[in-house]
């Protein structure tokens, strides 16, 4: 059973013209982005952070699970459990150039998740969450490492967050003008954005006799933007 | 006279090694980031959402001015004026493949500017703020544009937020791998990543005889990543 989008006031979306209700989109942004942005308040104050995140549609928490990490000294980890934070995931798909300075906008994808923090403690669940994270980068490279030492264990802190309550909106298309600016010359359109990768480039450190692993390479040529987005 | 980043506690970067010091390295960020993540809080609930941006290093605030701005209908925006908000502009240069998951990390710039939101009244600094956002987007198009009516401008909400209260992180480079993992085999090194324009698509209503101005042209160009990020 997978429940629709949007289960609360704080996660609608006010202006409804690029809210999206399946949770089909939520999805596809998890899985398109490579950071997310973690809101968390602290003496009053909102914080904004950027890091790494990982997701299970099949986690423990109601309607699946997102997995932040980090390290035990990191202010913004530390605070949260137990707090309400908020994870957002944004994709830049393009610039939109109107006629009108007022019309200008930006083709995206963004996800805004809401929900308790909750420290994940279960030896189990935390090395499948770091597993988690390491595959979110290079799908299948963490079958190629070792796994994390008890020392490495210790000094990280795990933060899941339900996929319950949020809300996707997504602008794609041309820009919008108003009918009186059509005819004035100037020149309209998008400017399509994409993330991609160069070579990869092996380690000062690296023995210069191995290949770059299929996994590494696969990774460099997936656009990191779906056909769909723009 | 420029002052040094981090002048307080809740600026100040707490895991030190990858910490900037200097100013400049906060307007590069500035300079080469599209998009910043807004965080507010409503009701004790941090919210972060992708938002446009532009900024003044001689604007009206302390050390400069970022700006923000979207429609008087948007709630996050409508909260946040005298509010102390969170501003965060990111840019991911890379993924850090280590030979072991805890090593694992991004190559990244990061600028947080924590301040009050000022709501911009002033009708020249209203006008200017909106110039400077269309020209963030494509440097010179602001020109090339009809100004704002004054109905555009009612539904339009400026917001100014000081650029003194900032912290700026980089991490660029190899992965740092532990020396018992250098000897075993895995390929370890770094997946850089940039943002790239496909080509200028014009509208479907644009008409076919307009040539795509040299701005724009320009803009796809122009690499989103600066040289010495990676």
């Amino acid at each position: 059973m997978v429940t629709p989008l949007s289960p609360s006031r704080r996660t609608t979306v006010v202006r409804g013209d690029r809210a999206q209700s399946e949770r089909q989109h939520l999805f596809d942004v998890l899985a398109d982005g490579l950071i997310c942005h973690l809101g968390v308040v602290i003496d009053g104050v909102p914080r904004v952070l950027p890091t790494a995140y990982a997701y299970d549609l099949d986690g423990p928490d109601r309607d699946g699970t997102v997995y932040l990490h980090g390290s035990v000294a990191a202010r913004s980890l530390v605070t949260a459990p137990a707090q309400t934070v908020c994870v957002t995931i944004t994709l830049l798909d393009g610039l939109v150039l109107a006629r009108s300075g007022f019309h200008h906008s930006m083709n995206y994808r963004s996800a805004v998740v809401i929900g308790t923090a909750r420290a994940v403690t279960d030896a189990g669940e935390r090395e499948h969450a770091l597993r988690l994270l390491v595959d979110h980068l290079v799908p299948g490279r963490a079958d190629t490492l070792r796994g994390h030492t008890r020392k490495e264990l210790a000094a990280t802190e795990v933060l899941a967050v339900s996929l319950h309550e949020a809300s996707v909106k997504v602008r794609a298309g041309d820009p919008i003008d108003d009918e009186a600016d059509l005819g004035t010359g100037v020149w309209a359109g998008v400017l399509p954005l994409r993330v991609t990768a160069d070579d990869p480039l092996p380690s000062a450190d690296c023995d210069p006799g191995l290949a770059v692993p299929a996994d590494v390479v696969a990774r460099a040529q997936t656009s990191m933007r779906s056909a769909s987005s723009s």
